[in-house]
């Protein structure tokens, strides 16, 4: 049985854990100076963005699936389920709060690692700051650190990480989630460094998921597991001090990559929440550029019965990730480019609307749809993307992307984010609650608990 | 961002979640030829094994720590926690007795791939079937096929999974878990695909955590996990149907070994929960062989007194998972070989009490450890040890163990394990509920239901 017990461990990493322990119990909050008003504005639209999200998807049958299994435990009426009247134990709620912010797919997205930060974040952190009475300056300032953390972590696995088949907003999550919970619950640093290293144990997720529910289970997953890893290390519960970068720890064990400075680099000074996006289109962002670049042919006056064929030039990647020809329905829509582009053309936009599967099997949609020759061109980033369409007459009209609507050099407008709060809510809420509520998340740093707000939030 | 974007992926795997969700909804139970009575017993043996070690630890801080936690979710009282008169819902319960189980070390082994099987699978069935009122036969056929899951995907990963730094009980106990909780349910092949599915997202455990709570946590988690994938998927949850095996599925995600023939070879005719093992130490059981060849000596008449040095020859990997010299208290002192060897000498046996603090510190154990010299010997298999007492009048007294008591070669006899059991339980339960609680652990099979046992493990 003699063998190889560990392939090219790291012995010497720094104690990460620890640092971000530190930082999580002790950097100060924004009242004292711990970040900038640009900072402080991001935590607020991120936190805007992924209650949207929550609300839009809160009837999702996926919602609903979830719901009835943990209706099974008999849980406790502690917190809120924003966009439903049931209320569910804190930790059911960061369940099904993830699932629900990440079921249209339409959430944010640190860009530079794919990881979705608000899901596991903000859904264990409203949760546990409405049953205990937090105020919202506490769980803003939690938000920020706790996406800090996630993002941080993901910095230093990606692309060995995500490329080895983990969902990484899942399995970094878990962390984010469980250091916005210490910071919460005001735990020490010997206890946060118990909470991350007992969501150390816990990553969340894989991509052969992407298409099912279990898609949006990993960030529901990670709220869960982080908030619990939180209450955990609050009673004593413990873990090991160097569960993140130890040989056998989490990092090594989950990616052969792992740059530490990334997470050590500028810690308390660069807040990873300034590179949030938030997402125009309800659908995984790889596709962004080509829905953008087919809106702009819509916008220059080409219609879809003028169209011979659309030639589509994209990063290989964007057909890995997306390449499904022949969606089945709006699951898998958001899993194909061609679905994006004959939204693109023929609406101008693609929210969750234009993903339903009244829509995605439309005949027209099909026929536009199979209209698209996609071409893998690996000289194209893959945030970018070349279209022409061919028309009938002969005509071919060219639109090249490079920075979609929603991309940090494109981002959306505090404006923007309001239509798509709405787009999202009104139906659930109606307009006028839906307007209060969005002026509650403006103002959440204020709040002296997040009552008010929840309340907003239940039809 | 060009990149290769998976190392080395397997694109013809069988559909070995389609292939075990077969096996979990169809073949047949016990009373219906599933398998032979040899199984059988060991069904009961494993339950009973178990149920033994979750009361013995069910007020160790670490069971107060979680129920803590638990506490503050408010759950509604479905299930028990053997060894304790307070109810928690059936995941909680999961968690809770996951942890107890697994808290002495002292639980059950699957000696091929060290996976501890029952923590995972019985601690999610019996709050399962405890709440949904199963007879105790629909109990031991899902806790046959939930240990035949997990141990199988064991065996396809094993050792590469492990080596890479996973807790191996946990990251598959959360698949045996969901396997055995469908089983439980009546689930159907779709519906137990998907909970197979749901779970495969969710491996728990890094073996950096050994020496502190995370540890036992890990098959509390996966119990969990495991529980909930079930119910989630009972309600219409989705996952992929290729969850396992697919390039970006668990199995490839989080190993490189992936021999697919251990999980179709000989299923439904080869049970691995045959060749499932019994701790007579509460301790890793790679320290075994020493604290046994220890124990030996002592029986030869030597004595703490005469020795002047104990030569221990060991596989490195004896050292390298419990080479810790000088333990602190009686969690680090399961880590020790040093430990082990001081009680086997000492005591002639290493049940918890020869691990608790005040033991492990006292200073004739103190000073017996330091005359441990442990030398390498790759030679000698990790499941042997060899150790010479050099005595103070200049006597070598040499005993070599190659298989150990408790190992499959010399398992423990069902009255051993009957004394453990008691060893168990008779301080928490009193000695006559302990006999009660032992007679229908060994009747489970006939029982309607869960409600007499699960009385009688309540103090």
């Amino acid at each position: 049985m003699a063998r190889n017990t560990q392939v090219a461990a790291d012995h010497n990493a720094p104690p990460v854990t620890q640092i971000l322990a530190q930082f999580v119990a002790t950097h100060p909050g924004y009242l004292q100076g711990g970040w900038s008003a640009a900072v402080e504005h991001e935590a607020h639209r991120t936190f805007m963005n992924w209650l949207g999200c929550a609300v839009g998807a809160s009837h999702h049958e996926a919602a609903d699936a979830a719901l009835a299994a943990v209706t099974m435990l008999q849980p406790a009426a502690q917190a809120t389920l924003p966009g439903r009247s049931e209320k569910v134990d804190m930790a059911s709620a960061a369940l099904i709060n993830g699932i629900t912010s990440h079921t249209f797919d339409f959430d944010d997205t640190h860009l530079r690692t794919i990881i979705h930060p608000a899901g596991p974040v903000a859904s264990a952190l409203l949760a546990l700051a409405e049953h205990t009475g937090a105020s919202g300056r506490a769980m803003l300032d939690a938000l920020v650190i706790g996406i800090d953390v996630s993002c941080r972590v993901g910095n230093a696995m990606y692309p060995d990480h995500y490329d080895r088949g983990w969902h990484i907003t899942g399995s970094t999550g878990t962390l984010g989630a469980a250091a916005a919970c210490a910071r919460l619950l005001g735990l020490d640093v010997p206890q946060t460094a118990m909470a991350l290293g007992i969501a150390a144990s816990q990553p969340v997720g894989m991509r052969e998921q992407f298409g099912s529910m279990t898609k949006p289970f990993h960030p529901g997953a990670a709220a869960r597991a982080g908030l619990m890893s939180a209450l955990l290390a609050s009673k004593g519960f413990s873990a090991s001090a160097k569960a993140l970068e130890a040989p056998r720890g989490m990092m090594q064990t989950v990616s052969t990559k792992n740059d530490w400075s990334e997470i050590t680099g500028e810690l308390g000074q660069r807040f990873e929440i300034s590179f949030n996006s938030y997402k125009p289109f309800a659908c995984g962002i790889v596709i962004h550029p080509s829905i953008d670049a087919c809106a702009q042919l819509r916008a220059q006056g080409v219609t879809p019965e003028q169209v011979e064929r659309i030639e589509l030039r994209v990063h290989s990647l964007v057909l890995e990730l997306t390449g499904k020809k022949e969606p089945a329905d709006g699951l898998q829509a958001k899993f194909s480019v061609y679905h994006g582009c004959a939204a693109g053309l023929s609406f101008g936009h693609a929210a969750e609307e234009e993903f339903a599967d009244e829509v995605v099997n439309r005949a027209d949609m099909v026929a536009l749809r199979r209209k698209v020759v996609a071409t893998v061109d690996d000289s194209i980033d893959e945030a970018s993307a070349d279209v022409t369409a061919v028309l009938k007459d002969g005509r071919r009209v060219h639109v090249f992307v490079q920075h979609a609507i929603g991309s940090l050099q494109n981002p959306m407008t505090d404006a923007q984010l309001e239509a798509k709060f709405h787009g999202l809510s009104d139906r659930v809420l109606g307009a006028a609650k839906a307007t209060d509520l969005l002026a509650a998340c403006w103002t959440v740093g204020d709040a002296v608990d997040l009552q008010a707000l929840t309340t907003l939030a239940r039809p």
